[in-house]
């Protein structure tokens, strides 16, 4: 590998995520062979034929001989198991990235099982999605203009974070850096919290349909407009990953989920207390943040 | 008035909804003259030029004489002051109706400024609007297919209902009705609770980025993604607006919070307890409960 080219690529997953990351990085002409493990044989099919990998194994050691860069892209849970099926392998030049949504456990899983290789383990995570999976879901624009946290370890090398830093860049991502735990604590506010907001409403007005006698909660929401719609929205995403983030994210979770529900109980206090200009004032803040942000996203 | 043709319509306020009953009723053939009442001679001379109202004045007695029907469309606030204007001037076949957002409050004030021509006055609430306001923004097909909320009351008079309902659908609108409190806790949970989860959670931003040593909270919000956008997008509607809404449906909605943090605490304790079964059994039914939303409105 010079200057951040990479000759071997080995993709450990190749689902939406890493099998955006290798089309992103063909296109930008930063990579020369691509190697695909994963466990479903007609997924690897697919990647295959899309052009996404230029051969599939599943045997680690053939696959991480001379391999420049190893993305781990499976479910943040599998992360410390694959881990052990590479470490055997691992050469001592490799550099070795994941996607995980969150970043502590991944961090604990790579100083449980990479032994020295942490020094080339470089956390980090695309902020970036669809409600697509595999490899037939996989574009190289996925990452175009979307956010790359990465989380550095006091162990890593300063080269393998620029090189991971530099792949990012050659994906079209925004990338910056955070310690794990301000990552997972963010992460858990600006999408895990909001997440649970949604589905406490959705079961809310579950709760209460039954409350007014009405077996079928439809009863209410035919009369429901935009704001509770966009409000539910995300309560259509996957129950299973949601109870794995949820438990992979706890601590972080609970502690965003208690912070929310002090400033919902300071707003309920402001109408037991008749307090018109304190609503007033907390709406406008909202309300001024929110075009703010709007006019960021216009301009970028 | 005959089957439910009005041959002059006294419209109190022409703005978005009071302009766009008119045009409707226009389109539908069902009105033959329509009278004006409004503060802003800008706001009136735009209803004229548009032809939404055939004449303007600010003498409710010129307007009200030989009224058909009176549609209210001001401000719920400003509803007791307004009725009060109205009752001198009333006539004993007038059908009289409003459009206010909460319905207790409108209840308790024609019950104290209308005397007996509380017979006719039959509560209403269109759950239809756009982020426009004024006789500019009215157009005849804002309440296709939307809903509309009568609330008799047990002085109505049965014709008097059935005209207000027959009005509302020659509008294009879905009427039905239920008691004054039930809709102030249905709208309560299904658009004012909403709005306060928004308002709180951009609040939660702004308040975690001041934690992390971040003045602006944009700093956390350039890393967000489509979840948080779309739970936060009503924080962008008008803090007056809000703070009345709040103020005048204050009873209901904190009755509506109280029981969306018992919700809200059953997933936080569901999380304490790492109790991943019931945090997906949760999910699934919000998931299925969406679905089904979403199912039945592709249906309409």
């Amino acid at each position: 590998m010079t200057s951040f080219h990479i000759s071997k690529l080995v993709i450990i997953g190749v689902g939406l995520i890493g099998g955006s990351f290798a089309l992103a990085l063909r296109q930008a002409g930063l990579v020369k062979h691509i190697v695909g493990i994963g466990r479903s044989p007609q997924n690897m099919q697919h990647a295959l034929d899309r052009g996404i990998i230029d051969e599939q194994t599943s045997d680690f050691s053939a696959a991480l001989a001379d391999a420049d860069f190893v993305l781990l892209a499976v479910p943040v849970k599998q992360t410390g198991r694959v881990m052990q099926q590479m470490k055997p392998c691992l050469e001592g030049h490799t550099i070795i990235s994941d996607v995980g949504s969150t970043k502590q456990n991944v961090v604990q899983a790579a100083r449980e099982n990479l032994g020295e290789h942490i020094e080339r383990f470089i956390p980090a995570h695309p902020v970036a999605g669809t409600e697509f999976n595999g490899a037939q879901a996989a574009f190289p624009e996925l990452f175009q203009s979307k956010p790359v946290i990465l989380t550095p370890l006091p162990e890593n090398d300063q080269q393998a974070v620029d090189a991971v830093t530099a792949f990012w860049q050659g994906c079209g991502a925004r990338v910056s850096s955070m310690q794990p735990e301000q990552h997972d604590q963010l992460l858990a506010a600006i999408s895990h919290l909001p997440h649970m907001l949604a589905f406490s409403l959705m079961q809310h007005i579950h709760t209460l349909s039954q409350t007014l006698g009405e077996e079928n909660p439809l009863a209410l929401l035919r009369f429901a407009g935009t704001s509770l719609n966009d409000m539910t929205r995300i309560t259509a995403s996957s129950p299973e990953m949601w109870r794995d983030i949820c438990l992979e994210n706890r601590a972080a979770l609970l502690t965003q989920i208690e912070a929310y529900q002090q400033e919902l109980s300071a707003l309920r206090q402001m109408l037991v207390n008749h307090d018109g200009e304190s609503l007033q004032k907390l709406f406008s803040a909202a309300r001024a943040t929110r075009q703010a942000w709007t006019a960021l996203r216009d301009k970028s």
